[in-house]
């Protein structure tokens, strides 16, 4: 709990955005794997602060040490510690909020939990922790990819700019060609268009990323209260401003019947599959071996660029003007750390799947 | 992991739809609570099949018999072991699908993991297991009522009747005035010939449940992997057919900026609260004070009563036609399980906060 | 924690001495395991009361019922519920220790912490509880002896009886043939002459059991905090009335030097082995496929049949006498829980070490 | 589970003898308190190489650098990163192991588990992993002290030298007064002599330590499995060269009576406490308010510093001379991380008792 997710491959981290660095241990990494830091490292690049116009102008370099855990470039089954250091901080554009509490944040949360915040960028509260994540996934993708397991997610809305088709009609190798992060070339257009627009009124935009996971084999996910999807939904739900989750077909079962969506099985010289994936690649809570896909929606970063009202610690009126470095549409740097988190739980869930049996 | 929910106070159930009986054990109830059973039993009369027209017909009472951790009607602290009988099976009803795999079903995956399963009923991925999950949250609900906490839950969407307004605009009192748990009685109406006229069909239908809390304290949650709507999110998955989770705005939130949608606050004779609740209740993974509210979409139950084409464990087609008892709609059952699930999380969030501080 | 033991293979369990009835949920036992129910009532029945002279005379038959997770015979995976009823309980026979607070037992504490106890037999607290272990126990070792994994114990103390000699040198089948449990057929009849004795005088004496594994694997136990015999030592240390624990030479180490203990390696046709085995089959935490020893303290039965001055809840002196039916010696019947636990810990570790690589 | 100890304050640890750093992650430190972070780097000194004649000579300072997790010198209540650069490894003294298993060391075991070890001076199943510990346990340790707990431990066996008398016959103040930390002035010039003697010898000795808390307020434990002296008897039995863990009067229980050893109660002004402690302040699991004291058993360092016959992993027999700086004795440096794993549990378990009660 707390600053920990996974059972037996796991991620713990520390870290607030103004300290002296952020980092975490990942257990249970399984041994034997070689290493790729280089790949590791493009993964925090993919997140990193100031990649481009329309993300925060913050100059990050995320740099990772690892300091432990590999040994000879092979993972050793020991933990594996590694630090980011916070290497660009304006700590002093955070002292107008030191007794405030800006709206929709956690400064009040946080506060009436604990008594105490580091206030400097949102302290623990920043989506800087999510650096951490990334490396973890990094590390777990590494080891998918040993058992033929892809992942893959993309910006699928900002604002009222949405795919309006299934992932499967997207080319995946798009993705990267924009910075919005979307496999359709002409809507990243709009969406960077409308995330500048936004951006240059001080203000922000939510939005939806859709991950897809393929190649995973049957049988990952517990049956009751580990359900694959529950535990995909709760690590995605666990990213700073994330407010909803669905899987196959989502909400939009909720007009449905039975014999519109479920998903028909058939058998091709003894390989079974469904005809339909309606169900995302999960029946039961257990992997089914068709495409996982979800969907993440994401609401507007809370900081605008302009007068906002709001409260004193102490109770009265006052008017904030952030200043600080900040993203419009966090949707962007978001891609990589979706793909984290699905990679932790993947791996998690296959190594969990091996001691079903003798 | 598996089958247990919780971190302070848990759940580890037990128990297939066509075993002895289901049951569970609940740890880290605190002490000197005094229990009302008839309440618990209420709850589960709320789930039970065979309650209304317009669900299963199986006729099974539901008797929960507790077995330890309270004396004299107060709880000593000591887990609260349970059983609930299994009575009323037609396991021949099932014969059939012993070896086929059904649409849409668990059948094939828990096939596939474990190399054997229970096909009676369907077995552990039976709903039937959500009994045990609606005495743990009786026991919580009575020690979150001291704290004046309260849970409720309806339905608000059944195929493409929905309601359109806030829950602030319906009246709680209505819910259990219709046999579909819905607070607005005509919509009510529509829906159970909705779910009337799907049943005449053979046919099932997906909707949507909504739930509030309302008086959780602030400081509930973690923030970082174990954020309150994360683990809500989570219990809300694990429930069987659940395909979507979303708190607050939602997925509304994805083309809204955050100047339409950031919560003030607001300061009254020193009490802190926001003047829109967009955020649902929760920021920074941690509750507000503010009502705390979600929505769950559930898709159709996959049994039809009708003929169905699938394929047998050994690849070949074949046509089954369901006998057994079931459910043209979830919903209706569904709300106090959704309400359990809910004070599940609450009563161990709320323990697991006394110990932020020392 | 609390009321559960174990990560993959756990056992979560409930019940008090005088209530309805003990059980437990047992998860994570592998599918696909054939289990011989009479196997896991003669283990409880190596516990029960009442099996001879020198036990106490409760006769509870304690009969385990198993609820689920077993189909037509073989473990389907999923959780496996069970309970034992209370036959036997004299509950009036504690009436007089309602508000009293006996010598060396935990009333005091659990009033203390708790607020309200179940004074009826020591509650939670009675050994009664151990049952429940017991069957798990009775489950584990059916998997582990697929794996050709043995464990066995025996009383190797009993007062100032002691066994002289390494457990290499004893028969392992002569353990069942005395009451007591020791593999020296003479010193068994001096320790069942001092039980009796001990009981005679309305008095108790405490002893030492020597536990051995065979057949364990190279590799089970993880490094840093869940050593092999780290988790053996909490395990044992978690049964009623023990008070140490030692492995290997144990507390013999102290005054050793390492020229004189150190372990040397050989190798036998590519077959790596020690010379010696006083590391006592674990090397740095991880078992080296040497057979585990070690050896687990008692302390006597706190509960003595004459008149014993204590205090009363409110504080004043007070004269007990307690009634009830007691073991002498809690030795014998602790033989099978100190197995039962050594196998939880086993198969735990072994399905955990499978998650090891890829 | 593996590198991870404690449920609410718990450490998770990184880190090999000879890579980058080692270090941790410290998760539910609670919000609120003051650090001398000077009282944290003395703890580690107590625990450092090169600090005196009698143990390793290799010269490294441990300074710990603190990453997240205060502010302002204050807990804020998020997860402490910290880590220990090593500096002063002479990785080249490890060559001649690459290739060879040493007798009581985990080299083979290690090998055999994970396929693949870091051989240079032991690797992760180096004791250089406890500095972590020792981090973890100072901070622990300043949230105790707030709560009037306070915690010593202090050398009482090298090889047969050993204090004859009960841990309240000696002066806590004298522990620090000499290099091998025991409060017998002239046992301790006894055992440096011995210490010096086996060092020059090139052998090792082993010992036992003993621990004392004080102070511990009545209710810390859990009742079945997590009974407080199993989580210190665990914790204890994870550090480097433990052997055996008894508390109270432990392996002495054995040839005992009840009537000899059960603590009488006596209550005063209302205040219940216990005539003698032989049960070590702890009852039923949960301490009673009584000094908690337990012995810890060491076996004697495995690496000597002469030729030592022993076999390479390919099989064939090898004389090895350990180059290195090794201890003669671990004793000396065992004490802090004795302490520090006490303070741990026992912050664990005050927290986790804050959870009984609503």
């Amino acid at each position: 709990m707390r600053n920990r997710i996974g059972n037996i491959f796991s991620l713990t981290s520390f870290g607030e955005s103004h300290g002296a660095a952020i980092g975490g241990v990942i257990d249970g990494m399984p041994a034997g794997i070689r290493i790729d830091f280089e790949r590791v490292q493009q993964e925090l690049d993919r997140r990193r602060p100031g990649q481009s116009a329309i993300v925060t102008a913050r100059n990050e370099k995320d740099c990772v040490k690892v300091l432990s855990g590999i040994f000879e470039g092979v993972t050793t089954g020991t933990s594996i510690g590694f630090v980011i250091e916070n290497t660009n901080q304006h700590s002093n554009d955070y002292s107008n909020i030191k007794d405030a509490f800006r709206p929709s944040h956690a400064d009040y949360t946080y506060t009436s939990k604990y008594g105490v915040r580091d206030y400097r960028g949102g302290g623990r509260s920043s989506a800087r922790e999510t650096a951490a994540r990334v490396v973890a996934g990094a590390f777990a993708r590494q080891a998918l990819e040993q058992l033929g397991i892809e992942i893959y997610a993309y910006t699928s809305q900002v604002g009222n700019i949405s795919l309006d088709k299934d992932y499967r009609k997207y080319d995946k190798n798009i993705i990267e060609q924009n910075i919005v992060r979307c496999p359709d070339a002409d809507k990243a257009k709009d969406m960077i268009n409308l995330i500048s627009e936004v951006k240059a009124a001080g203000d922000t935009i939510g939005g939806v990323i859709t991950c897809v996971a393929k190649g995973v084999p049957v049988g990952l996910g517990e049956p009751v209260f580990g359900k694959l999807h529950a535990q995909l939904g709760e690590a995605m739900l666990s990213i700073n401003a994330v407010k909803g989750f669905e899987y196959g077909m989502g909400f939009d079962f909720a007009d449905k019947r039975g014999s519109e969506v479920n998903d028909a099985f058939r058998c091709d010289n003894g390989s079974v599959s469904t005809m339909t994936n309606n169900s995302g690649g999960i029946q039961g809570g257990i992997s089914n071996g068709e495409d996982i896909y979800f969907r993440v929606a994401f609401k507007p970063v809370a900081t605008l660029l302009r007068d906002v009202e709001t409260i004193s610690a102490s109770g009265y009126g006052i008017v904030l003007h952030a200043k600080g470095r900040h993203d419009p549409c966090v949707l962007p740097r978001a891609v990589p750390i979706v793909e984290a988190m699905t990679a932790i739980v993947l791996l998690d869930n296959y190594l969990l799947n091996k001691t079903t049996k003798l």
